[in-house]
């Protein structure tokens, strides 16, 4: 099959590496640089510097610009797709990405809505890695108009790239949800990170827990504040059923009450275990409830 | 040397495995299933049930109870010690557990107060790995009374069991930072967790960003309201800041303020990248703003 992929960066270069052994796979991106490397690391298999012939010769094409880009990019170069091609959309939001789409009134392309929920505080292709897609999420939203045989083709190469879980919900659904797992999750990495005061050299105080907790701190500034801002009203109410949670640890240590704070931990330590990993499941750790010794020594 | 360890859960099982090539190892912990899997294991070489004899017998005792048992151990047990043995103390909060211990009137010990910052959301001598203390960050706060060689002893304990960074600071500044990069840490973690709603498979739509941020969350809750509880002054602290870098993105959001996100971002991006790793610094990635690549298709 001939792919297309419109801005080789992390994602766009991602899914190059995971589908060139059996796909011909085409770039086009507007930094010689990313093209460069791309061609002389075998990433992709030819570069166009003309759009036209690019979308000409394409029959799948993924777009992985930032989410206005996208919206641009294909309001720029509508008459040039070829009839009945497939166009993979794949930002973190949905509902606005559809809205303005479907203003654009595309009556040739078939715009499939998608979310790889995976990606990497690095940016550009120079950091692409097939790991990145193994055993993750992808998460797909149909809309009228779609073709079956496109939804399963965007599923099929998703299963090829590495994806383990595909689902299928609804924009508004994915957009609640994401606005939880992940919106909200980089918005506390972020916080706990600028809130940090201390005149020592914090590295030599960290464990693996901040660590964890702040990796994502590091994070591309071009891109997050438009998948916050299109995403406000399901963002906000996250971050405010957050605070009411984190209020309920502070009344707790305020007003010395361990028997409050252990049930928040047990509340937190029985939910997440509920959760799982959402990957390689068998690796997930037992829960230590069920581990649990008796060790009176300790209690 | 002869070195013991009273309660043989994560941390002590975990000393022991580190240091039993070198040592003579023996334990005392009142769970009879712990003792037998130490001892089937070869982590430990030997076990005593009388705690006379545990104490008597062994130079330097490690003391791996959770900070309550610690207090109620030393205060039951202090008649027992050898002459000159030295107690090396682990918890993770410092002032309160000085100030009690100190409470004690201890004579005849040295006790060198210590926190390995290294652990695992499991519990139990059957979860101990090696591993957890290999390049870790290790801090030591010494008292007036420490003798210099028993603070060397410490530290080239740690260094044998695989810390990489050993510190040390006053016992405030220790439970100051604490209340950050571990304390502050964890209840963001719990609460992000306490904080979901909704109906779907939520593992289907996780990402390592979600993973990262709650492995912490499956939590021992018989352990941590304790230490909340003894460092209340600082941790509060901690959260109201936290608290106040949430409402500058709260706002930012509610105000459509992409200027004020991008500034937010670009300032966690700089704070966490100076940070550095704080283990295996030669890993720690590049910065991407050091990697950014110009693309023009993507801005």
């Amino acid at each position: 099959m001939n792919i297309g992929i419109v801005g080789l960066g992390l994602i766009g270069g991602t899914i190059a590496k995971s589908l060139n052994k059996h796909h011909n796979i085409s770039a086009y991106d507007t930094s010689s640089e990313t093209i460069e490397y791309a061609l002389a690391n075998k990433i992709i298999h030819k570069a166009y510097d003309n759009v036209s012939d690019f979308l000409a010769d394409n029959e799948v094409i993924y777009i992985c610009l930032y989410p206005k880009s996208i919206i641009n990019f294909i309001f720029r170069n509508k008459s040039f797709f070829a009839k009945d091609s497939v166009l993979i959309e794949i930002s973190g939001i949905k509902k606005h990405m559809i809205e303005e789409i479907e203003k654009l009134n595309l009556d040739n392309i078939d715009v499939i809505y998608t979310h790889p929920v995976a990606g990497s505080e690095k940016v550009g292709v120079f950091n692409a890695r097939e790991t990145i897609f193994k055993n993750a999420n992808y998460v797909i939203t149909p809309v009228a108009g779609n073709k079956e045989s496109n939804l399963t083709l965007a599923k099929e190469l998703a299963l090829e790239m590495g994806f383990k879980n595909i689902s299928s919900i609804t924009p508004e659904a994915h957009d609640d949800i994401i606005a939880y797992t992940s919106q909200l999750t980089h918005i506390l990495s972020l916080s706990l990170v600028n809130s940090i005061s201390t005149d020592l050299d914090t590295k030599k105080f960290i464990g693996d827990s901040y660590r964890e907790l702040t990796r994502i701190s590091i994070i591309n500034e071009k891109l997050w504040p438009e998948l916050f801002l299109h995403n406000k009203a399901s963002l906000l109410t996250k971050i405010e059923a957050f605070e009411a949670e984190l209020h309920k640890f502070k009344d707790a240590i305020i007003m010395n009450n361990s028997n409050v704070l252990e049930d928040l931990m047990v509340k937190s330590t029985t939910i997440r275990t509920g959760i799982g990993r959402g990957e390689n499941d068998e690796s997930w750790s037992l829960p230590f409830k069920g581990q649990r010794y008796n060790c009176s020594t300790c209690i």
